[in-house]
């Protein structure tokens, strides 16, 4: 039976508010108003906030960076660098994956070196974005 | 000038929180896993939490049960009354309407008599996402 | 740190092709080309197989039942005698609910009692897809 | 209760009538058929005429101009220099974001120094849409 049910080991959804706060907490000191959005490990919107003045792009934007994340188990902003180096990819991956961002904001979340959900920001530039990103993700990594 | 703009009274991002809060503690009380969404007064997603083992049905509804309430201004669950006198609207608006969700569990928002956002609950059955989303109603009532 | 992983008992990929692999042999045994899926239990599709002869609609349908069955953890046929007995959901639910089919052939694929998945049929009438199914979600109870 | 409530200043229907026609009048004194949009500050419709003769793909892509420019506060024409100058944007915007127009013909509507709406512009080539636009903008701006 051992190998009919595997574990997904996913982000709790008091863990993905947790990472919410801290998130929108960083945006604040920011003064970034952005849009925050955390999925499990499976892509499934668990927690999400839009800050006054984000952009009204800012909420998709910010839910398909937290799937790009989590879905590849990669930062969402190391893919411009994969594309650099891969015409075909370059060329197909943007319009050919569903949901796909691939610049900064998005960060996968991890416990004990296993990705459990995703994280995705998205209101100023998208290095300012992952600033706010790796605070809300840090919120679990100094839980462990 | 003053016929060039008017002025949307929308829930703040922070009241939205509360609202979502609110309505978690109530879905914990109540041991009952949800989806809870709240809109603000254009339909935009604001705040949004999926607790676990919610369905996974459950994150859609929440938002379009909250898109509901806030767009026409009424609670979701009186519109199966209105259709039940109304035989070509009941015949068409469940099928026309986008994102039309006609049963319990969505909520306008209201401050001093205007509505500013909307509330969706989904977890159980629509009787008891209702009595949810009044408990994340009543923290911004309460505040007045 | 306990509280911020929630591991999800999910069907692993192998069992899901052995699930399929039985709904294929029962199809072909009872001659009705049909396409049939197994999701797990996030609701992302985990195997799939459509034979010659299936509708060209049967690939949404079986997937949107597994999806159904997988997201609620109950038998897409049972539905429509709960559509029965609330007439708010019987208007409701059929439009309302993304990607929602309340009728026979999808089914909750459960391990010691807890949801791991689902599985799809769609090929004749849904009393024959329901056959079909129950002989995939066999394979794994057989298995336990 | 102050925070309860924000008040986000948006076009009015009858401005946002002045601006639709005041870009109909300039479309039709420059011989170009096209499509005007006009949403409100929340990025939702609010004014939209299609001229005999414009381009059937001119209704969605004036929609899409106008909500790009009200959503980011920017026109539509000035992504193309951003996007120049941003390699990891300039490959993932244009595919990553619903609904982006990066090229001209989006304009926001500003009363006061703040954005209050977008009108789009489809019809002929974006730069001449951006002048049809701006003629619409100005409708505004004039009243004030």
């Amino acid at each position: 039976m051992t190998d009919v049910v595997r574990q997904i080991p996913s982000i709790s959804g008091a863990a993905a508010r947790r990472v919410l706060q801290a998130a929108i907490a960083a945006a604040e000191a920011a003064e970034q108003p952005s849009a925050i959005a955390v999925v499990d490990a499976s892509g499934n919107l668990s927690a999400f906030a839009r800050l006054d003045g984000a952009a009204l792009q800012a909420a998709q934007l910010a839910q398909d960076k937290a799937y790009t994340a989590a879905g590849f188990g990669l930062p969402s902003g190391q893919w411009h660098e994969f594309l650099q180096q891969d015409a075909p990819l370059a060329t197909g991956a943007p319009t050919g994956i569903d949901r796909f961002v691939p610049f900064g904001g998005g960060l996968p979340l991890s416990v004990a070196g296993q990705v459990v959900g995703g994280i995705g920001v998205s209101g100023g530039h998208w290095s300012g974005d992952d600033q706010i990103a790796q605070a809300g993700a840090a919120a679990i990594e100094a839980a462990q």
